[in-house]
Parts: C-alpha cells; structure tokens; sequence
C-alpha cells in the first residue's frame, strides 16, 4: 500500500445547475453554477466508501496532495491520505468547494452573464444549505448514492450539519469539528467587524471592483481580526511572547511586536488569494445558518440513521467546545449513536488543522467501525 | 452625612509641566502639560483621606456626579459618592485624566506651542509611567504627600501598578481591578487591529486631520472590535441573542442582527467623543507597559509598605482573571499584605463597570482597615 502521500492532484470542476439553474434558499436561482472539487484515492465497486470533507471560511477544494510546482500540499494533507485519518487506500475522498467562494466555484467574483462582467454585489445571498446542495449534486455526479462520511471543520462544520438535517439518507456518518449549532452574537459581532473592515475600504467600491484595486487593506484587516480569534491566549504567548521585531521602522505605530507583524504578513498574504466579496457572503453565510429554524435540532434528528463523531478543542473560544457538546447532546437526546471528544490543546480554533495525532486515532477508529458496520459508541475524552 | 449623590462637578485643570516641561519616559520633553482632574469630597485637614482613581482607555476625569446640563452622571459613579464604595463623606476622591487624552488634558489633539496647530503624529510617545508622572505632580499640587489609596481597573488599573512599583513611598494601599503586569500577545493583537483600522482609513491622512474630517469609519470600527472584547459570550447572549432588527435596511450586508446594530451604534458614538490619534497613543502605551522591566514584580515590590486588593472577574477574556491574580502573587512573594478576589459575573471585562455591590462591599471594607490602620487580609472569592 502507497504511504508516501498523494502526489500530483489536480482540481476539477462541474456544472451543478442543470437543468434550470440553482434555486436559492433565500430566493433566485444561479445558473450555471461552477462546483471546483478534488478526489484522492479510488471509489470502490459498490461505491460504499466515499468520504466528503467540507472546507473552512477560507479553504478551498485543494485539502490533500500537491499541485504542480507548489510547494505546499494541500490544506488537511496530514489528516488525508495513505495510511492518513482518511485513509486513502481505503476511502475515496472528495473535498468540494463551495459556493460563492473564489476559488474556482461560481461566486461573487465570476462573471454573471446577463451582464458580461463579474457579479459583484449583484450576485444573490448564499447560504450553508445551499452549498450542501451543490455538494448532493456533485456526489450525484460521481454516482455516489450515500456517503460512508461527511466531514469537517469550523464551517465545513456547519455543511455536515446541513448534510445530517436536510440528506440524512445520503450519508452514513458525521464529524462535525469545532463547530454549533448556529453563531452566537459573539460570533456574529466578530464577522460583522471584518465585513465593516472590508466595506470601510474606499476601494471596495460597493463591491464593484473587479478590473480595479481590490480593498485590499480592508480584507487584511478582516484576516487580521480572524486570525486572533483562529488562536488562543497560550498558543499566541508560545508563539510570540512580547518579542519584538528585529530592525523594527521608527514610525511610532508601525508593528514593534513580532505578533503584529505576524498578523500583517498573513494580513497581506491573505489578499494575494481571497475574494473580499466572496468573504462578506461567505461571512454572512454563516451567520445565518441555523442548522434547523424554528425547532430543536433534536427533534430535527430524530429517526434518522446516521453516526456521529463530534471533536472539540478546550481552547478553542471562537467556537467553544460547548457548542460542539450541544451537537452530540442533541444526537443523543435524538436517539443517534454519537461520541463527543474534547481534545486538550492549546492551538485554540487552529486545533482541527495542527492536533493531528489525535484527530487521527479517533477519526480513523470511527470509520472503521461505521465502515464495518459494527456498533461505535459512548463518550470519551483524550 | 449627605447620602444624595455629588450634584453638579466641574473638571478642573492644572498645568504639570512647571517649571521646565514634563520629561517623558522614551525621551523627550513636553510643555505646557495640562491635566484635567475632578475631584469629590473633602480633604480632612491630616490630609490623610486623598484616594485616586484612574481611568480606562476611553475614560474621563469625570468618574462621579453630574455635569451642568448632562443626563448621565460620571463613568464611576455608582462607585463614588456619599456611602458608596469609595464613600466621599470620608474620602477626598479625586479622578485624574491621563496625559495623551483628549479629555482636556494635553495629547496629540492639543495646539503645539512650536507649530501653532495640533500636534497630530509630532506628539511624542508617552507611557503609562508617564501618565503616573502627572498624577504625582497633581497630588503635589493638591498638598497630598501620601495617598491612602490608588485604584482603577483595566487601563486604570496599569496605573495603580505603576504607582505600586515606582512611588509606592506616596501610597498606602492599591486597588488593581481586571488588570495583568503587561498586555499578553493577545491583548496587543487586538489593540494592534484597532490602530490599524483608524490608520487604514484615508480621512486618517497620516494623523494630519484636525480641521477635516476625522478619520470616523476608523474609529468607529476600533471600538466595535474593542467593544466585542468587553463583553462575553454570555452577557451578548443574554443581550442580544440572535435577535434580528426591527426594519433593516434590504442591503445584504446592513446590520441585520440587534448585535451588529448595537455595536454601529456604540461605534458611531465613540467618534463624537473620542480623537482617534489619542487612541493610538494610547493603546500603544498600554501594549508597551511592563509594570517592571527586565526583572520579576515581586523583586521590586519587596519591602515596600502599600496593602493591595486585587479583583478580577471570572469571565473576563480580554483581561484574564490569572493575570489580576499574578499581581497578588508577586505580592505576597515580596511579602507585601495583598487579597486577590474573582467575582463571578458573566458582564467580561466590562464587569468592573457593572458590578457594583460585590465591589463595593470588598473595596469599602478594605479602604476602611487601611484608613484606620488595622490589618487587612487572606484571600476571599465571592
């Protein structure tokens, strides 16, 4: 069996609007709509082992392996791949984008075709849901009738959420990391200020900026703003300390402390690779999102036949682990098999991308055994 | 005794910079230097009863009472005044503004004698030692040899430390509230994304814009981030929920939650009162104070004659309860008497605003030992 990681991948995509165009949750439809999406690893004859893993606010379907030339795989290569906590030489793997994204998925920067140039503000409201839509008809597409698991952090969290509330028949598990049930205020209010950040940058331009400088110090800071809240209190103080940066400019408030010019660099980068557009659907995206309205997400569960395995890191306070633990009780109080781990960490939100280890033993142990089909189950933590 | 309250106060200034100008900790040398002060109460004829409070961030000189024609009363005054906490029938209080402000006291807001316009960016950096500075020359001013007490809480409470550590010959007793020995990496992050965005903000113009627009969507959106932080996931929870506004506007990215609402408003208010170069200056003060540098509190503590109460609140994030409670372990480290008391309270960093009555009974028990010279001590949680 290859353990030596997926080499070369490249990103394919699909029309997943026809016939007739995308309807929206919050009304329009899209047409034609773009999914980019990846797959490691092979589908099996009886199409019974396919795995969907669903990205973060800034991820894309680049999760595993390398593309050419890059020197970096993709952004989950330790936990997919041969030998991996999605272990490719078992699982076929797919990792979707998602709509309204800008990276390779029709979104607010793609060129609607009514007018010839890029949607901009013009493009409608998206929403978690609808992006789980894109992905039923992307398995569709691959001819997969059920998902052995759908997985993912943070709001890949929230679109296996989706999956478990609206396609409960086309999946047979669910890991749901770092993740509730929807935002808190707290939640809200931090998306809400990198959304003010972007639209506060004369370059945004009401969104109409494609051709043109983007917002580009506006975007940074919203990356800035997130970026604190993806770490913790312990994992900034390991990482920086109060030192200060080397030969640091004269100028009075330029950053002296090695943690600001952290956030600057990864500020600036960030701009290289995202859409502030697609940042402020996305955002608001997810702020919307409740996994069910108007009823408990128990009552929403029960009945349906799918096991879940719900991870949450104790340092994580931009999603705290009681919004994770509120997922299982649900699934409980559903009457669903569900196991709740609490890993100790201290990486804060970051954990679901760097606690590999761990992640690991759980994932790999829970996919065997829903694989298997036998019995998983009962509340552990590491 | 006068149980109704202060009436009418009037802020007072004094000029600190006689004779030869202020000198300031990271050179250089200002003059004039006004202080704006209050002050409540009556010195008794020992002058043994001046107690000082010092402000956060974005307060005043007006701590108690009301001024002429104004519906709100000072930002402490549920804290002092006739049979409160710091109870003016027996103390003479007095709040001090901080150098660098925009409150009245001198900052980059303030005429440069040299130039005959505002200083803007020529203003120097100051410290949180050189704020203290200005305070000892007041009470030199006001005839008081030894303060019976120093207290405030978050920026404030830097102040007291800074007292503690370099005149503690001029104090009897210290009150840090919701403070740490110095800002961890976090709490520079996040002061660093508000600096930021005023600066990001062309009506900034490089500090240069007194005359012109003030640099508003900057500044606004520095306090939303700040505001975010003096809050907790439990008290926005149990204020706003996830609430929608009454009648938003149909723009898909309005503030359509009452929390987002709440913090444009606090924002958009902020600008009214507040000079978004002082907030540069002085959230850099804060990132770069170290109550001592380069060696441990507890050694420069040692064998000095101030009792402490330290008080945090459990949830507290942006000023942890583990670094309040720090403080008193370099106290009784250096020997010093000192009482560490975390309140519950769900109110975040805010709590030392809003939590009145158990600050009261904890801070009025305190002063009263220390006033008649008994012994204080041992540490209680409330």
């Amino acid at each position: 069996m290859d353990k030596q990681g997926l080499g070369l991948i490249e990103t394919r995509t699909m029309d997943v609007s026809k016939p007739g165009g995308l309807s929206l949750e919050h009304g329009g439809r899209l047409d034609p709509v773009t999914l980019a999406y990846e797959t490691y690893g092979k589908l099996n004859r009886e199409r019974t082992n396919a795995i969907l893993i669903a990205h973060a606010l800034t991820g894309d379907a680049h999760a595993a392996g390398f593309h050419p030339g890059a020197g970096k795989p993709g952004w989950w290569d330790a936990m997919i791949g041969p030998g991996k906590a999605f272990d490719t030489n078992k699982y076929f793997v797919v990792c979707s984008n998602i709509l309204g994204g800008c990276k390779g998925s029709t979104g607010p920067s793609s060129v609607n075709l009514k007018t010839g140039k890029p949607y901009g503000l013009d493009f409608p409201l998206v929403s978690i849901h609808d992006m789980v839509d894109c992905q039923r008809l992307l398995a569709d597409h691959l001819g997969i009738e059920k998902l052995l698991c759908v997985a993912g952090g943070s709001m890949g969290g929230m679109q296996v959420l989706s999956w478990m509330v609206r396609y409960p028949e086309r999946i047979r598990s669910a890991i749901p990391i770092s993740i509730g049930v929807k935002h808190s205020p707290q939640q809200i209010a931090l998306n809400e200020v990198g959304r003010q950040a972007i639209m506060a940058d004369p370059d945004w331009n009401s969104g109409d900026y494609y051709g043109g400088p983007p917002p580009a110090r506006g975007l940074s800071l919203a990356r800035m703003i997130g970026h604190i809240t993806y770490m913790s209190d312990d994992s900034m103080k390991e990482k920086f300390g109060r030192q200060r940066k080397d030969g640091a400019d004269p100028f009075k408030f330029t950053a002296d402390f090695e943690v600001e010019g952290y956030l600057h660099y990864h500020g600036e980068n960030f701009v290289k690779r995202f859409d502030a557009n697609t940042y402020l659907y996305i955002t608001k995206a997810m702020d919307n999102f409740e996994a069910v309205e108007g009823r408990a997400l128990h009552e929403s569960l029960r009945g349906i036949d799918v096991k879940v395995l719900a991870i949450a890191f104790k340092s994580d306070w931009l999603y705290p682990a009681y919004q994770t633990k509120e997922i299982a009780r649900a699934c409980k109080l559903a009457g669903i098999e569900a196991t709740y781990c609490e890993i100790e960490s201290t990486y804060g939100h970051d954990a679901f991308l760097l606690e590999i280890e761990e992640q690991t033993l759980l994932i790999s142990h829970f996919l065997k055994k829903v694989y298997n089909g036998y019995e998983v189950m009962s509340d552990y933590a590491i």
